[in-house]
């Protein structure tokens, strides 16, 4: 592209340096911000600007904070001897949006991926450990995704868990609600009959 | 979404701002920036606030432009008596691409459209019509889109140009290089025939 101002330029190329965004759409919303007050591209620069230098994380399970610790492991109505182990602030939101959870999360950051460059160093694993061991936990929940990464993380978690006394469980899979059967994937629909659940429990949601 | 943090929320909801950008969108690009070294978000707003406050446009065609005038226009080897009639910069930049035009250009900022509450007194026609009756600009072609609002907004600048010696002309429609006769719709292709070019013509390019 031809650009005929290189701070036209240099601001396109900045927003094309985001994931999923090329220079056509870079400069869609560059010019967007230019034809707004002047007030608006300062509030996204200040909330971005803030989110990067002073957000926190919780030091007890790595989830995103404004405080030391965040609201879930502050607070007192959650059982603090289940810990669910899930790979980004994202799945915490997720788990915490179906509102069946009353457990504290644990925020790995990640799971082992070497073609990725991705090493057990690189995830929260000893904190891990070291609530297990120190802060009464009685439960883990591996609730990571179901590839061979998600896998090979749980895994090794569950080695170095080795000798603890802890329960470990991983959530189920199967069939989503509303889907059909005929479109499962094999897999699935394997393990979703392997790991059969009594009917009156399915009664209980 | 139930942000843990007021930062990341209020970062988010400024991302989401942009049009064609979700909440969701908007979080992984947040998440994405705080991966990245902190340095990346610093140049990334810098950028855009460079841009919002420090950006000029042309002050004879209205185009973005570091300097008073810019480069096409304060260039000597273009053909200053033609001039091209476009709505924003993106249509410089799409005909800059093409090699074919050596005059100026002329931006309006947008095109007539009630709808949108845009008038003719939103566009740079007044400063167009100084240029024909001052800068000595001998033609005009218009490339508008070939919308009811670029077509009420060609007829309007041709009414305000009446009576001055000043040739006009429309860029072409046809069908696209490379497209099929069978899948053009009957305007496009009723046009193409209507204005037909001598078959010597149509082998310089």
């Amino acid at each position: 592209m031809n650009f005929s101002s290189k701070i036209l330029e240099e601001a396109v190329n900045q927003v094309s340096q985001l994931p999923g965004i090329g220079k056509r759409t870079a400069l869609r919303l560059v010019l967007h911000l230019m034809r707004q007050p002047e007030q608006n591209t300062d509030l996204l620069s200040d909330a971005l600007l803030k989110m990067r230098h002073d957000l926190q994380f919780c030091k007890k399970c790595h989830n995103v904070s404004d405080t030391d610790l965040c609201e879930i492991c502050a607070s007192n109505s959650r059982d603090e001897t289940i810990v669910c182990v899930v790979e980004d602030i994202r799945d915490v939101m997720a788990i915490e949006n179906t509102s069946q959870y009353r457990g504290l999360y644990h925020v790995l950051g990640g799971k082992i991926s070497p073609m990725d460059g991705v090493g057990p160093q690189d995830l929260k694993v000893g904190s891990l450990v070291r609530r297990v061991k120190e802060d009464g936990v009685k439960e883990i929940i591996f609730a990571l995704s179901p590839t061979i990464e998600g896998d090979t993380t749980n895994f090794y978690i569950f080695k170095q868990l080795d000798g603890l006394q802890i329960n470990t469980s991983t959530i189920a899979r199967g069939i989503a609600v509303g889907d059909e059967l005929e479109f499962a994937d094999e897999v699935t629909l394997g393990r979703s009959i392997l790991h059969r659940v009594p009917y009156e429990n399915s009664l209980k949601n």
